[in-house]
């Protein structure tokens, strides 16, 4: 299989991405061509300084970037030489057959949309995040791209969702629920109520609403919701594991014995903090795209950015497009079978 | 004051509730009547076993109960003789200037739509919640009364909940944000973005969008949004906090060094627990009604439950209703006075 690496996106530079593309590649005998998209002279400079020599690497030179502050889709149309864009372009082309950035999550999804496009029968691409808790995690989606969404959406989210958590997260038997705010099949808004309805229809493991409750209870491996409720929960998780954490330390600091306490037991935060933490863990798949598209985390190191190249790589390995293709070709067909009231499509 | 308690709805039965009125009759003299409205019987059995013997406490008899799983609206319109319904007519009645409970929340706003009614000039009622943090709280509003809601909803809400703040929580010059997927003020959906314009015009301190990420860092004070989406974030909030104390629990327990650690430092814990803990911060205020309305957590103790009369109290003494209907009229004042593209009232 062939990645390609926008490796100008991320906090840390391209040295780190670089590092990061050739652990991966040790460690995956069955990456046969990895691209590493960007800037040349900043490249070349960081090829040699780590010593990496290998015949699968292929440098492709991008002299723009997107930046964080741009406006994706604008900048994915303005800056037709930036990295994100000619990494999608390998995939485009059919030279790759997955894209991973560390940069701008709006203009990679950007460059996916405009560049590699949907599969067939997706009405919508999404930002799928996977989100950690205790034993396991949960997939997230959508976590951004649309903020508004019709029913159609959510049952194609849950269809790539499920998908998603079996091939790659190795889930067998993926528990789908629909973000709300009651479980009763009569609680939640418009769109989730019609969402239900759909979901219902589907082939997929169907176990209703869920609450923010059950996030965190392994109650549920797939999450549903639309985007705008999708990213504030998100941030919002984040936000209060920092916050925690800040919380704990400074409530150690006010005696010595807690002091003491702190220093032996250390290990044990250190888990937790690197089991919640985005950089380490985490990165997001785009899923319903002609081609593997992954944002990996903007402050990832060396070990993040290979974790991000072994996930995209399994997703590649799986066949995880293929299936989205056919199961939502499926899908698409039941929902059509049933009589409805309202166009599933409209 | 006076102040209604439905003793009937807590998770530990009505001597707790009834202990913890007795507290806060010790603590506050402005208390000058107190009705404890349940099961005449239950309470009495329970009144002499406290010592309890004050003469503003008055008993109303109430031979129902709304349970915990009830339709909310239903309930308190077939249960004729419920705690909650008794307790808020005597708000009704001019006998109370407020009701709490620790019962169903529906219920409760049911009750609080039904039997008090809202104010004028105020659209919709709704469910605020105080959120710990850090140094300081933030009031999340609406928290789960409304699913859909209109622009000028979310001006209510902010309107309501910087007072709120500002009377009760004593902050100065209350923050007020919605709550969206970034802090451009292009960035929100369809409501929120409307919301924004409006917000704009009002007398409060707005200061735009937030995020998710800014919830708990002290960047606002009130955040306001629609009850679907409010609901999802508290109830997130809850299980993720408990979520990280149970990964920790079960890391520290891994070897004995970390186990003495966490010994030693268990009084921070303790802190933190007890800071997050909505048993013991908490309840959510129901503002918009023509009287104070005070949700206390089903799980509250004697002395949360103390602590919600305390708060309730400083929400009467500091007029806050008074202080709403005469915003709110304004409020109205100011958005009619705009010529708007769309009606602001549709």
């Amino acid at each position: 299989m062939r990645i390609a690496v926008d490796v100008m996106g991320g906090d840390y530079g391209c040295g780190v991405v670089i590092e990061g593309a050739r652990l991966a590649l040790q460690a995956n005998k069955k990456i046969s061509a990895l691209y590493l998209v960007g800037n040349q002279a900043a490249i070349h400079a960081a090829l040699p300084q780590r010593g990496f020599r290998d015949h699968r690497v292929r440098v492709v030179h991008a002299s723009e970037v997107v930046m964080m502050d741009d406006k994706p889709a604008n900048a994915v149309r303005k800056k037709k030489d930036s990295s994100i864009a000619r990494a999608a372009e390998l995939v485009q082309e059919g030279r790759a057959d997955a894209v991973v950035s560390l940069g701008n999550t709006g203009g990679l999804f950007a460059a996916a949309t405009l560049k590699i496009g949907r599969l067939p029968g997706v009405d919508r691409g999404c930002i799928a995040t996977v989100i950690p808790r205790q034993d396991n995690e949960f997939v997230l989606l959508d976590a951004g791209a649309n903020i508004e969404c019709k029913p159609i959406h959510l049952a194609h989210f849950a269809v790539m969702g499920s998908i998603y958590s079996r091939e790659v997260l190795g889930r067998k038997k993926p528990r789908v629920g629909i973000l709300s705010i009651g479980t009763e099949d009569s609680k939640g808004n418009e769109l989730t109520l019609e969402a239900f309805k759909l979901c219902q229809r589907l082939n997929i493991h169907f176990i209703g609403n869920i609450e923010g409750h059950d996030l965190f209870k392994d109650h549920v491996d797939v999450v549903v919701c639309d985007g705008f409720v999708g990213n504030i929960v998100l941030k919002t998780c984040e936000s209060l594991a920092v916050a925690m954490f800040s919380m704990l330390k400074r409530e150690f600091m006010r005696n010595p014995k807690r002091q003491i306490g702190a220093y032996l037991a250390q290990n044990a935060f250190q888990v937790i903090r690197r089991r919640m933490d985005p950089e380490v863990h985490g990165g997001a798949p785009l899923l319903g795209f002609k081609g593997i598209v992954f944002k990996a985390h903007g402050s990832a190191r060396e070990r993040a950015v290979a974790s991000a190249l072994r996930v995209t790589a399994e997703a590649v390995q799986h066949h995880v497009n293929d299936i989205i293709a056919r199961e939502i070709a499926r899908a698409n067909e039941r929902l059509a079978a049933v009589e409805t009231s309202t166009p599933v499509l409209a």
